[in-house]
């Protein structure tokens, strides 16, 4: 335990580490240690280099907020989140795909009946949204609880405006006895992720656009079930091809259906263009 | 770029990264990448373990304030400054080692004539530290800068206790012509480092004791040398072989050498005990 070298320092660093009672941890330190310390080796990190490091990790940390997270984006931008979801869902073929949680979800989002207008006041063009919660075998899943958020039509979420006490574009709402749900919202545009902090800035630096394309979040839970954290795309949309994290899965994009104005899906008049999405879930037995 | 999965979302993070114009910034963020991917497959991490490693993250940055740098306590006890440290300085034998940098520097030390106390009215047991500064030929460098930083008797740094505005135990000295120096400060105590926060409760849950032992901090610089950081360790004392930050080198370890009451070495009456330590420091060419 004196006179550790580059070489030694890790076989040191574990012996030390050995005393862990928890074996999983135990397993994930020892993990972690080995590869931080190669990654240290095989770059011949300077210490000019390994302070710029200290400096950006600090700033990721203390620009989070209860509404902002930054290592969930540095995460997202680095793959890490995708690669930790898909190793985590491997689901057979037929089930609804899970991709990147985000940073933007919240607890306490407002429930509200089946059908209502979850947007808010949100200025947009209007949304109808609906589809079936169900097993693989085609069985409704009944009262799935679903939780939905999204971006409003300049691409930001309600925890994004600075003195917003409300919840704008984010629900939770339980499907029926049937698994249907439907809701009324507002279209949400492709947004940047933040990129006015560190990771922001790094994106900067590797040269590499912060955009994401449309999209809306669900998560679905339901009793017996995986719990299901996804996105629906917009079919045509921009960045599908290069979204900034890496969350785009083919099965998951859909067609936002364009419709002019007239009767909308619940029966009223309605007098400026507007957007209809059909989407079901398949879930997953737990 | 659609439908990653956890075996090709490594190559798709570094295709997007690929336009970097910095090239070694794109070999650290490419080696980065492929580490962390790395790790997170051979621990096939589960989404609450990343939930946690995220938390954990935003604890260590969120503490960290202009006078507590919890990332480097970290990478200090993840063995990563060790390693970072050595690989930087392959010297020639016989110049003094270097060791790790720790949390507690600051830039903006009060100055000092050489001889001054540079305790700044800290209780504690007197002690003499003088010595050179020299090049391996054994030829004095003039007029080092030295800066040096230390702990109180109860183990605690200035910059540790709360409302404390001024200065203790951390000086800026320069070497005389003939590369001399020597200051008066009080004995430094072992200490645990700060370990009521994140890291703290990382090692508490390796099963790991947060104890350094005792020593003085030094950083010397001259024109046309390599910037020296090293510490000078306590002969016999405590956590030598235990170091929680993996820093002890044996060269670095020399006698703290006790003396009775009478005089001290600028001639002066002394009426308890006091400690004397001579070190000579050996700066390799820049």
């Amino acid at each position: 335990m004196r006179n550790l070298d580059e070489q030694t320092i890790t076989q040191a660093v574990l012996a030390r580490n050995a005393g862990t009672e928890d074996r999983r941890l135990h397993e994930i330190m020892t993990s972690l240690v080995q590869h931080l310390h190669a990654f240290a080796r095989e770059t011949q990190l300077t210490e000019q280099e390994w302070e710029k490091g200290i400096e950006f990790l600090t700033a990721v940390g203390q620009i989070c907020t209860p509404t902002r997270q930054e290592f969930i984006l540095l995460s997202d931008t680095l793959g890490l989140s995708t690669l930790v979801t898909a190793q985590n869902h491997k689901k057979p073929a037929g089930c609804t795909e899970a991709t990147v949680f985000g940073p933007f979800h919240v607890a306490d989002a407002p429930q509200f009946d089946l059908g209502a207008n979850i947007s808010s006041g949100l200025p947009g063009t209007p949304w109808f949204v609906k589809g079936k919660v169900q097993s693989a075998d085609g069985a409704p899943i009944p009262h799935a609880k679903i939780e939905v958020w999204q971006a409003d039509d300049a691409g930001f979420y309600d925890v994004q405006k600075p003195g917003l006490e409300a919840h704008h574009g984010r629900a939770i709402l339980q499907a029926n006895a049937e698994g249907h749900y439907q809701f009324r919202t507002i279209v949400p545009d492709c947004y940047p992720i933040p990129h006015d902090g560190p990771v922001g800035k790094m994106l900067e630096t590797l040269n590499r656009h912060p955009w994401r394309p449309a999209h809306l979040h669900f998560m679905i839970t339901a009793p017996g079930f995986q719990r299901l954290v996804t996105h629906v795309f917009r079919e045509g949309g921009d960045y599908l091809d290069s979204d900034a994290v890496f969350g785009v899965r083919s099965s998951l994009i859909a067609e936002w259906v364009s419709h002019e104005s007239g009767l909308d899906p619940y029966g009223n008049q309605i007098d400026s263009q507007y957007y209809t999405l059909e989407f079901d879930f398949i879930l997953h037995h737990a």
